[in-house]
């Protein structure tokens, strides 16, 4: 089944549940983390921090995949700088779908995207790059989320809802149908 | 695994979440969706609306079963009016339940009820007629939930409770246990 | 499959749902329900009530293993008791997962503990002995769980949480991340 290498990119707590998501998936192989230049050499869930971002442009020519594994709370600037760095370094930033999760097969994920463990993309649902889709998150049916964006821990996206592009919806926040979302939504919200 | 067709009543946003389910399921052919007049002829995920409310009487002739796939927040009245109509038309309501939804053996589920992705319906639950048990809700043990109800998206529903027909039931709202539930509850509330 | 028998201690709507579990595993077959006295020889799911709390002696000379099966709302004293009687009996008290659950192979589930239908335990998490980790909980990456805890129906416990000893989470909690919880968190909380 594992037939490629990726480099996850950031080293921290989001990266041990998107280790767990590649692991069940069971089609890559993690060629190493690029984390904080202290912490090279260190382990994470068994794998080693290999580089910091100044070793990317010498990584990209060994490992041509990679994913973000940087998390987003208050803000997705790094997250956003890196995916720039690497679509300039050419890398190819596959979509990682949970064994666990279920997408429709009338829904659309794009580039760089993670759907997590338990997490469902319903039909017509049309998902953006570099965004997460978080464990046990409901995207309904005809939601549209845009680029970099990260649906939290079991949040509910209601049927036809857009959420823009940057938002950050927050864990097990609620939405009434066939509104718009943007920014920041704290956890729990219901949003109307 | 196909074996038979199934008419769908109502091609809107819930419509697209149920083709999803019943494509997953395997088991029924979409014979065709009913919808508005001015709809017949458009497609829904690739299933042509093939007549009105009207063409139910010759349309029972050719297609035996039927599900009723028009959505329910703020009333049920025309999912009632159409659940009659069928079944004076003695049209089949099969039971739909998404393979990726679990529920118990210990559990019924009556006629005309869907029970959607990742939805749980617990040991010695007991669901009645034309009830949409919506994607990821959570049906706990020994609850009752009555005819031509609608239990929103991630919605959980605690052990022992008795939900009244025709309630509506809201996204992610929370139950205590052993409680009586009846007519509207909002998107995220906690009822106690 | 099926290759050890197991005693469940209380037969109230908690065990229903435990059944449920054990039966989907298909790896114990269930010896008798413990209950009050004036319960013995009424059937529970169809299993009997083989006996009561002075029996257990008794008990645990022909079925050395066991799961506590009693709920946890207002006070977990109970289960505490029973447990602590259980261990000074020798029972083996095993861990329970629903095969419908995932647990991450970098968590850690001790003695007695329960994983109920569409749980959720991610990587490097740390659950305690004789903890409820009810229908659709979110443990996610990094959490730790003390002993004796219910971590009720649809929770969510964000990355890197702490729950103390003896804590109760109430149905579809959320946290924040990185925090410590413990004593009574009501259904629906937001904790910060």
């Amino acid at each position: 089944m594992k037939n490629d290498y990726i480099i996850l990119i950031g080293g921290g707590g989001h990266c041990h549940s998107v280790i767990d998501v590649i692991e069940q998936q069971n089609r890559y192989h993690i060629y190493g983390i690029v984390d904080k230049k202290e912490n090279i050499g260190n382990k994470v869930l068994g794998y080693p921090v290999i580089g910091d971002d100044e070793d990317l442009p010498e990584l990209a020519k060994v490992c041509p995949k990679a994913i973000i594994t940087i998390g987003h709370i208050r803000t997705n600037e790094i997250r956003v700088k890196i995916f720039h760095l690497l679509k300039k370094l050419n890398l190819e930033l596959p979509t990682i779908i949970s064994p666990l999760a279920y997408v429709s097969k009338h829904a659309t994920i794009a580039e760089g995207t993670v759907v997590m463990h338990h997490a469902l993309v319903n039909a017509n649902a049309k998902i953006g790059v570099n965004t997460i889709i978080n464990s046990k998150a409901l995207i309904e049916h005809d939601v549209t989320v845009g680029d970099h964006c990260h649906i939290s821990t079991a949040s509910v996206l209601n049927g036809g809802v857009t959420v823009a592009n940057n938002t950050f919806y927050g864990s097990n926040a609620t939405s009434k149908q066939n509104i718009i979302i943007n920014d920041f939504i704290k956890a729990g919200s219901v949003v109307k």
